[in-house]
């Protein structure tokens, strides 16, 4: 499998789960910033010019929420997911459309605001209203925290798209991530596993972004 | 199981792959114009105030990926997506999730635009350019399209959100849908499903807000 990536972009989220499912992948960069995923070649992996893209020998995946799952189901010995569980399996499935549809369009009012509008003027009002948002749906998420991890007792796919959208939080300084202490606590914990320490370590630290 | 649903809101979805699955459910009306999804009762079901949201035996669902990959798990002998196949299954998730975070974002831009910007004068802004970020949108869907159905040769439960959100461009008049033709085709044959007669004759053809 390949993972077309940029450091720290919402692609650290597969990229945790691929480590933490323990397979065997290869890295591809894709540098956002330099706007790598809107040229020809990558184009013809994912016409969406989006990262992240999940080539696999069945075809290419995008879309975190569809990637998460096919590595669940892929490593079932990770146990990533409760793929017995139809009930417990969609409650996972909308904690991750719900940090994908949600926080991430919330993230891109700050990051991308020309995707809400073309005047600039407007583009400086959907940024501003970043953090609103933002804490918004950061409230939301505390509330719903349960713990020990994203999804309940068990460890999950929904644990590193928790973190990464909790780091970036924090990294941006968007709005005061003390009001979220259960997310602060978790992002904590997730710092010290080695799968994060391992793809922090590759990645680098910052977005390019 | 209980839908919580507005009149042809994107709750039309899971109302349609209800039907398709041949479940026994109940229709709980949520008037999202009067308001009635940020009231205490209904905040109570859904913390997060939208619809549509699915009370089932085990607790309450919500987010439409996550609701539509559960009702094709709950009633396999629907073959609403294909459940033994990991890839296969993702690539359902992959539409179902450019559906919920990109084509529902661009028409929340239209319909919404104050979740994306305070200023009256930015909310018009946001509104003015989603028939452009629809259009990009729906010619990503229309190549993607390979037929006859949203996932390719089986029907699933992607048809129903494609179906509705290819309704919501023409009945909004966003951007001219002939634009689309292979989409167009496709809710055509949507509309000649028993399913989609009957919800429409349920719910009524117009949305609410």
């Amino acid at each position: 499998m390949r993972l077309y990536y940029s450091p720290n972009a919402a692609s650290r989220v597969a990229h945790i789960a691929l480590v933490e499912a323990g397979a065997d992948y290869e890295l591809v960069l894709t540098n956002t910033r330099a706007g790598d995923q809107r040229r020809p070649e990558y184009l013809a992996v994912n016409p969406k010019g989006r990262v992240p893209a999940l080539e696999t020998d069945q075809g290419v995946l995008t879309e975190t929420p569809a990637i998460l799952l096919y590595i669940a189901q892929r490593f079932p010995q990770a146990r990533l997911a409760p793929l017995d569980d139809p009930f417990a399996l969609a409650q996972v499935q909308a904690r991750t459309a719900f940090l994908a549809c949600e926080v991430q369009v919330a993230f891109a009012m700050h990051f991308r605001s020309y995707r809400y509008a073309e005047d600039p003027a407007a583009q400086a009002a959907i940024k501003a209203y970043a953090p609103t948002a933002l804490a918004e749906k950061f409230a939301l998420l505390e509330d719903m925290h349960v713990g020990p991890w994203a999804a309940g007792e068990a460890f999950s796919i929904v644990d590193p798209f928790l973190f990464v959208m909790t780091a970036w939080l924090e990294e941006e300084g968007l709005c005061d991530a003390r009001r979220f202490p259960k997310l602060q606590k978790h992002a904590s914990k997730m710092r010290e596993r080695p799968s994060v320490k391992h793809v922090v370590a590759v990645e680098g630290p910052r977005r390019l972004s």
